[in-house]
């Protein structure tokens, strides 16, 4: 490992050799980047789930404040984001872009692999961009309190974060496998001040249906979503908030690729593979969305785009793009998307911000009108990736974030035998210093690497 | 908390709006600054365990490298940084500065609030700053291995990574007690491939001597001590590695305030009050030792400066400066310091990096030149505003640097009721993720807060 320093010394000039590419304060987008507009055919609508015909604005009024609503269904290319989320915005962003030079030359690649940090937020992850989001607009119409649930714990931090830094309530229903095995996430809603309940719970009819058949009940996503559903359906003051898949969570995150689009300037290269991670959507379409503007307006140059899920749950590279449920219970509207089958429940991989049987329906459109592409890998290669980006690279990615690393470095590798200078550019959703545990039985060699 | 955001409305002009003050990589300090040539008095020497005269660098060469006991009787104001320990400080410095303004507006204060982002590296603390210089000295004169022992594990983690950046082989002694309750430290250390192994080991005579007459011996750091430098002793390729104390530790923590200074001026102003907690003295000394120059060379500005320790360790507000030992066996070189007594074990409190029975002679000497000043708190009231902060700015702190974030908030309170516009500037050592245990304890009332 001596190259990666002559490396460094051979080259010259600021783009050359500056390690981060940072943007000041003054260059946090003003705006999302709605691609709704500017999408080849129009989004199909969500469909009611009982009567399977359109549903309107109003028909999602008890559980969203009708500002994120409209914003669910608008079709303004550019969104204004409110001052106030800005100005919590500095507290990470803008987030900076890294070219790997220690990865580069690990690889032995003539590639080149920047990666952009949204694991620098407060909670580590870039779930962050939403919460703040979400919470503001139900703030502004007089929420006093959000319910949401979490899987891995990731989006219940953020959300708990945010609504402590704008003043709400916040209650998270917490899968009951992942309240009693990451304990550390739970904490860290708790030091926010957010309720914390493992799901199945006592709080809600749902959660004591399930309880009543099995009392040692694991829990599941499907089950905390009906509690969490159920509490803001009940509560004048409650309003539910989703982390990812919904069209207005995947436009919060247009700030990750807005950044990126001038840091790639300023580094004087433009991508030609963008790789994100995808479970619900959110991070991949986060970095990605702005990029595609310029391809889908008929922009000349070439850009892959590539999601990149677990063979576990592979919805995009396996799933058929069908009207199906958000939840297990089948109680929310039916969305059309690439979908493994409302009922599917993946294998337990450590990758559990990707466990989803679903895809964000404008992920979904774009694979199919040939606009982004999808690759599926098993968590055995996911985490020798990991390993390798965190020996060169210093920070330990978390094991969502990590099929994105391991899909740069087979590019990269690609890239190498072919002799070609490609340009790499990665989201690092998450920093994986709450998946440690995830990380020892890789190492141990406990973990299902076919998995 | 509706508060800040009009606040930051009301405000403007860059210097004004803006929440973080970053620098670019072209800022990275070319020099550590060495403030032994500006003390009022010169140092006193270390002394020979056995004779009790003073000891000159040879006495140390069987467990430093040569450059390095240089460093730590060097008089040399300014000493270079290589260029590959520069480039591999890319990866996260300079690291930013931060305005509180949120915590300001929740505590009403004047004040203005300032904290510099150690956590942001990629193990999570300063440590990493004297870790990278170390190895780099080690390597360069061929020793090809490093030991160490660590406490809670933040020092172990970061030699962890910076053998692993520049291709030395680690081996770390991790006091038994912290390996069975901080397994994510331990296993963080091992995805940089560094051998960790519990101490009283089987490995070493000082260990096996321990566990024939307790095999289940917790461990101190005393005895992990006594391990690494039997280690380092024992091998011709083996170098012993120490994370804070000795006057080249400190030294090359000086990047810390170096880029403080230069970011101050961005920001227009200059602190009245520094502040850094203190256990060995290094992250303290690396935020005030620049500051202290013009001080010390007779400059005219005023500026306090303030190292913040645990009640339960009181080295400098209730030690006695004295010639001890840095062990607890009494093997190493006797050292003029702030002492609690080498035989002195601290009760368990949360702030483990913090339990040291002594001081760093460097900042003993301050003290009791009138340089610095000393405080000291329980770990009641340094919780209570690690939460504080963390609600208010959404970074958990560890619960060593709660501590300078808690007589921050004190500082805060009282220009509040002098009615006084103090600037006070902090050093955020590093981040609480692998501490959430603790914050645990605080929020179920389990902690005993008068420790």
């Amino acid at each position: 490992m001596d190259r990666p320093a002559k490396e460094r010394k051979r080259k010259k000039g600021r783009q050359m050799t500056d390690t981060k590419i940072t943007l000041p304060e003054s260059e946090i987008p003003t705006h999302f980047y709605n691609i709704a507009p500017d999408l080849p055919t129009p989004l199909s609508p969500p469909l009611h789930p009982v009567t399977r015909e359109p549903v309107g604005p109003d028909a999602l009024a008890p559980i969203f404040p009708m500002g994120l609503i409209q914003q669910e269904v608008s079709l303004e290319p550019m969104i204004e984001i409110p001052g106030e989320v800005r100005d919590i915005y500095r507290l990470y962003r803008p987030s900076p872009v890294f070219r790997a030079r220690t990865l580069e030359q690990f690889l032995d690649t003539p590639a080149h692999i920047y990666y952009k940090s949204e694991h620098v937020s407060p909670v580590g992850s870039h779930k962050l961009n939403t919460a703040l989001m979400q919470v503001y607009m139900n703030r502004r119409e007089g929420v006093k309190r959000l319910a949401t649930e979490t899987g891995a714990g990731q989006w219940g931090s953020a959300l708990g974060c945010a609504c402590k830094l704008m003043g709400l309530e916040c209650m998270v229903y917490m899968v009951r496998a992942s309240y009693d095995q990451k304990p550390y996430r739970r904490i860290m809603m708790r030091t926010y001040e957010a309720d914390v309940v493992a799901s199945p719970s006592n709080l809600t009819a749902s959660g004591r249906a399930v309880l009543a058949e099995d009392p040692h009940s694991p829990g599941s996503l499907g089950v905390a979503i009906s509690e969490a559903v159920e509490d803001a359906v009940g509560r004048e003051d409650t309003k539910y908030a989703l982390g990812s898949v919904l069209n207005h969570v995947l436009l919060h995150q247009t700030v990750i690729g807005q950044e990126a689009i001038r840091q790639m300037e300023l580094a004087g290269e433009y991508p030609d593979v963008l790789i994100g991670c995808h479970g619900g959507g959110s991070n991949f379409a986060g970095l990605a969305f702005p990029f595609l503007r310029d391809k889908l307006r008929g922009g000349q140059r070439k850009l892959r785009a590539i999601a990149v899920e677990p063979r576990a749950c592979p919805s995009l590279t396996r799933g058929k793009r069908e009207y199906d449920f958000g939840d297990v219970a089948g109680l929310t509207p039916l969305l059309l998307m690439h979908t493994l089958g409302h009922k599917f429940i993946p294998p337990p991989v450590h990758a559990g911000g990707l466990r989803y049987h679903g895809a964000a329906p404008l992920v979904s459109h774009l694979l199919d009108a040939g606009v982004i592409e999808a690759e599926a890998y098993s968590q055995g290669e996911v985490f020798a990736s990991a390993l390798q980006f965190a020996q060169c690279e210093g920070t330990i990615p978390a094991p969502e974030s990590s099929h994105a690393v391991h899909s740069a470095i087979q590019h990269a590798l690609r890239a190498r035998e072919a002799g070609t200078r490609e340009v790499i550019l990665f989201n690092l959703s998450g920093h994986g210093h709450f998946d440690l545990g995830s990380y020892e039985s890789y190492l141990n060699g406990t973990m299902d690497l076919n998995a």
